[in-house]
């Protein structure tokens, strides 16, 4: 049966950061905290009476920092995150086909997703696939720093997260337009970037996009592969 | 099995609407819809091909207006009102006790909680409780208009809320904090203002607030009145 993630909101980079509650209603997993919400997180753990299992991340971040690091001291949960970010101190190096198991019976599938950067993983969990940048409700992630390839991105969401059930949720790592969660269905009909395009099409579109450096990229991509602690630690 | 509602904010008056998704994928019920996000509302309805059944009200607001009788045209949904909020369009006047069916075998349970307003009801589906303004996380509406009380929400929340399974999920009307959800169980021990309280201290402390009068209310109450419909439609 279908159970939605609870998702959490940093306004001030538009990030969403998912919690999901196992079926035992006691085991969580958290996906792309927020440092400076750490104590919120934290908060919602222990008012829902939660054990954290897992804190995993989508790939290393360059628009925020991560609170994976803090989480983990706190609660005692194992940090996962793709092979491919140079997230070197988190247990689990993820790589494509792995489970994450936690709960009762309760199973998250990476997805290797690269193309917002090389390593980007999504995640799936009962029908609810967590995409992180790579896609967006209506939109994509960039793919022009970091290893990005606008040609991997179209692979990665055409050839593997488009194949997935037309009902699967789509829940984003980032929303600009105050939507919250989309569908495989809906995003492979009517993705302003990926519908219906040709490779070569969206390698165009994306070229053409001339984005700015992201303000906070030289300090976050080093803190998010320390899993957001001060190196050194 | 629990199922999370899908939880959607406000930000210009922090109000959460709650998008409940029935077991069958497709029936659904929104509370407390906000008249701006009309469009992203139905945007969601149609991205995850959800039948919009019900809308329903915790209570006439006093600082948004609703999108319920624009919901309504849109969708067909019929709208669900307490009884005693004077919101004569809606064609359910609901009581307490009386329980909304929709999807397969969905129930939601209509609880009278008055004290932020004289009709106030809380609505109670699958294990989350949707609290509107009586019970915030750590807090509670006000209860000096509308025919608030302060004695009317201790009992409402102690006596009726308080009494609920304590991994019960509490989701408000509003948070001002950054915070999502809650339990009956966390409340009960933690709320700042109702845990370990009697009624007459809880009365004095809601007597000392001195809150400004909402600066929206002479609009919002009549045109929440009215479904957030223009007068003589």
């Amino acid at each position: 049966m279908h159970i939605n993630p609870i998702q959490l909101f940093d306004a001030d980079s538009s990030t969403f950061t998912y919690l999901l509650v196992a079926a035992d209603g006691v085991s969580a997993v958290i996906i792309d905290p927020v440092d400076h919400h750490l104590e919120r997180d934290l908060a919602h753990l222990q008012r829902l009476s939660l054990r954290l299992c897992y804190v995993l991340e989508t790939h290393a971040h360059a628009d925020h920092v991560t609170s994976a690091g803090r989480l983990r001291e706190r609660t005692g949960a194992q940090a996962g995150a793709p092979s491919g970010c140079g997230i070197a101190p988190a247990e689990l190096q993820l790589v494509d086909g792995d489970v994450v198991k936690f709960g009762e019976g309760e199973q998250i599938d990476v997805l290797h997703t690269p193309g917002h950067t090389a390593g980007s993983m999504s995640y799936l969990w009962r029908g609810n696939l967590f995409t992180g940048d790579t896609l967006l409700i209506d939109g994509c992630g960039r793919t022009d720093f970091q290893s990005g390839s606008a040609a991997a991105l179209f692979d990665s969401v055409t050839h593997k997260l488009f194949t997935l059930p037309p009902d699967t949720r789509v829940w984003p790592g980032h929303d600009y337009h105050g939507q919250s969660v989309s569908t495989i269905g809906w995003e492979r009909q009517h993705n302003a970037r990926l519908a219906r395009r040709s490779r070569a099409e969206f390698e165009a579109l994306m070229a053409e996009l001339h984005l700015p450096r992201p303000r906070l990229m030289d300090v976050a991509v080093p803190a998010n592969q320390n899993l957001g602690l001060p190196h050194g630690v």
